[in-house]
């Protein structure tokens, strides 16, 4: 299939933890700044690891239907709780715990994302398309300076991304049919899941995302619309 | 009751038809303009009052549970074509019928409201909370420069105000409770509503929303806990 031009793109959605932010560097910077307060020692990086690793997991049992509809600042501080022990912060009390929870709506953008948001703005309804909470997003975004014009995600749904009524959910509520809108993501199934549903996909790289030893989402694993190096070189190719 | 202060508010949502944007002028506007398109001289200001007086009639119907839910962007567009024979548009086609009614995608802001909300986004969370559809109120927000974190209304909810579910479901999306969240709004209505669930209250007064004849909410009618002549001396009250 050629690749389909920009005609009729009217909206583009984002992922954003990996694909406008970098969580492992921001979460591993806070928690050694949480571990030091309590005299501990510790590998931030190793610690947004673990964390982020019970991500799709503790979304599963939701998706699934074995545990009810959750917002994932909630999955977050139970994961937090359940690692604690482990990596000798036993000792981080409940309002330290809670302000390191939240250290996932501060999470920084990067280095392209402001500014290349920012363009992309001009010439199309930029929105989240997240499993992150609403409040998470909004305040993240608010922090970071990420100029959404809406922001959409698994909470107003009540359904984890890949499940189908986040996607559809989104154009729906954009006033949208599906191929007027693209997904934009670092992560090969997200556009996957994307793409059967009929939206548009664009690739992005992201390929420090899990650190300097990253293994997957290197390359494009689909017939993607476009695939960018950033949102600066995705900007360049839809020409805004 | 004394006024309560500022500590503790950290978002403010807006009603928009009438307290952020002038719908009555943009529609006349844009009616006298389609109805010339077709050698029609309209009244527009006495075609928008007709429009918007089926507004709660043809919201009630879904709110009683008469009708599933339906957006307003769909129950403008009805209204419009039974309007049409009575107003000598019989002429309109559907085209011009479908872009007349995306007319209420562009009113126009007051003039105070960009700048205001500009200000109040500095220090506050800004979102909307309208009966809008989020398609037409981000189509809005784009056209007018309104500077939303968040856009919110009736559809996610799939509830129209003064339902709770509205006030209390935008309050639970924020990650907030009911009493740090207040409801800017030129409509006493919509604030009782508010202030019943918990939420804080901020009256702003638009006088000429329905005309130089305006009779309706000229005044406080309840103990809000701001009354503002305009965004601009909210943010002054505010402090920001």
């Amino acid at each position: 299939m050629a690749a389909p031009g920009i005609a009729g793109i009217k909206a583009l959605v984002f992922d954003v933890f990996g694909t406008c932010v970098d969580w492992r560097g921001s979460i591993a910077r806070e928690a050694e700044a949480a571990a030091r307060k309590i005299g501990v020692a510790l590998d931030g990086a190793a610690f947004a690891d673990a964390w982020r690793a019970n991500y799709q997991p503790s979304m599963e049992r939701v998706r699934g239907g074995a545990r009810e509809w959750t917002i994932l600042d909630v999955l977050h501080r139970e994961t937090l709780e359940a690692l604690k022990p482990r990596f000798g912060l036993a000792a981080l009390d409940a309002a330290a715990s809670d302000d390191l929870n939240r250290a996932w709506h501060r999470l920084d953008p990067w280095p392209d994302t402001v500014g290349g948001l920012a363009r992309l703005k001009r010439q199309f309804v930029i929105s989240t398309l997240s499993n992150g909470n609403t409040a998470l997003l909004v305040n993240m975004a608010k922090r970071a300076g990420l100029p959404w014009d809406c922001v959409l995600g698994a909470e107003a749904f009540q359904r984890y991304k890949p499940q189908p009524e986040v996607y559809l959910g989104a154009a729906s509520l954009l006033g949208l049919r599906p191929e007027a809108v693209m997904m934009v993501a670092a992560h090969n199934g997200d556009l996957a899941a994307a793409q059967a549903l009929g939206l548009r996909t664009a690739f992005v790289l992201r390929p420090t995302e899990h650190g300097p030893g990253q293994k997957t989402d290197l390359r494009p694993a689909g017939d993607w619309d476009f695939t960018a190096r950033d949102f600066s070189d995705l900007a360049d190719q839809l020409r805004v």
